[in-house]
């Protein structure tokens, strides 16, 4: 790659005025090289108890155990640090889900396969995120599993809190979630258990080229 | 690991409320596994012009030759993304630093061996991202090189900019440089090449254990 430094515009929401772009000398094609693999992010999205993190954690295992490098970014240790200065008004919310997006868009640069296990409800954020990143490295998992079955679940005890007022703008109950229209990958955790999310997964990522034999 | 979510004590910082810390099932000494590397954190700090940029992109060169696993942090394609909504401001640095250093810690906990350029001016600063790390694996790399050499290279032409009053703030000329009292390693860009530097950046990590063979 070109050792060159070039100023560019400036993006208009960006505060910073004396910087310029410097061209990586280590491209991410030489990084994924190392790899067997096609960076890209995995967007796990959909309701509280609908098993995000479970599958997310359980696919991470699989491809680890087959040797793939992986990272996984979650709304919890996220929250703990990058994020632990943003509350969960509109636009808190807003800047987690660009934060982690941007996050992910660096590991992708790096290399990695990134799943991300958010609740990420709204449809604009997450075409927010999609945007940021080269065509066919965001892949949407749309997490399909009805509110009645994650309320009855209720791992974290949230959905009662929320009933009972304790929490406020909680989403399905008080705030909206906007399921994806066309994600690229949708998996039914009230039909089918984790394993076979998993083999779903394994199967999808194949076929569509991101892990080499 | 254990599958175990645990409630913990929030940060007195953190504005968030609802949230529980899940440990992740796959660790970090598995993803550093694949590897045969320790992950850390390399620091660059130094003057604008010092050579921080130029010096970790060459070793992340000459670790990649070597089948290392890397990624680079640098300034300039950070606050195009993840920090594009800072300005320069004292609070804007300090934040700016604060999330570069958080998603270091991400990439190390992903295993990689990350590489940060960035002047990153303040002492309270750079020790606040050591902090975030364990022991052993923030190593800070002050790059040292005299005021009037970095000025005379002036590769942007920011030091005329703020000779001329034309930058406020620029570190060196009118906001201080708080130097490293103990870096692990110093690197004296006046005295030596960028080929001098790789090779003592290699000995000092081979020697420290976090290149093996």
């Amino acid at each position: 790659m070109s050792n060159a430094t070039k100023t560019v515009a400036q993006p208009l929401d960006s505060k910073a005025t004396n910087i310029t772009w410097h061209d990586q000398h280590l491209s991410k094609e030489a990084r994924a090289g190392l790899k067997k693999q096609a960076p890209c992010v995995l967007w796990f999205t959909g309701l509280s108890g609908a098993g995000k993190s479970t599958v997310a954690n359980a696919f991470e295992q699989a491809l680890h155990a087959r040797g793939y490098h992986t990272y996984l970014l979650d709304g919890d240790n996220v929250r703990h640090g990058l994020n632990k200065n943003l509350g969960f008004s509109h636009e808190d919310r807003e800047e987690n889900i660009r934060r982690i997006g941007e996050v992910a868009k660096l590991f992708v640069d790096a290399g990695v396969i990134v799943l991300s296990a958010f609740i990420s409800p709204y449809r604009r954020d997450r075409e927010m995120v999609r945007a940021l990143l080269p065509e066919g490295e965001f892949i949407e998992v749309f997490v399909s599993t009805p509110l009645e079955v994650c309320e009855t679940r209720d791992p974290k005890g949230l959905y009662k809190k929320a009933r009972a007022g304790e929490i406020r703008g909680f989403t399905g109950i008080d705030d909206p979630y906007e399921a994806p229209e066309t994600p690229e990958i949708t998996l039914h955790t009230d039909q089918q258990d984790v394993e076979a999310s998993v083999t779903q997964l394994l199967g999808e990522l194949t076929r569509l080229g991101y892990l080499k034999a």
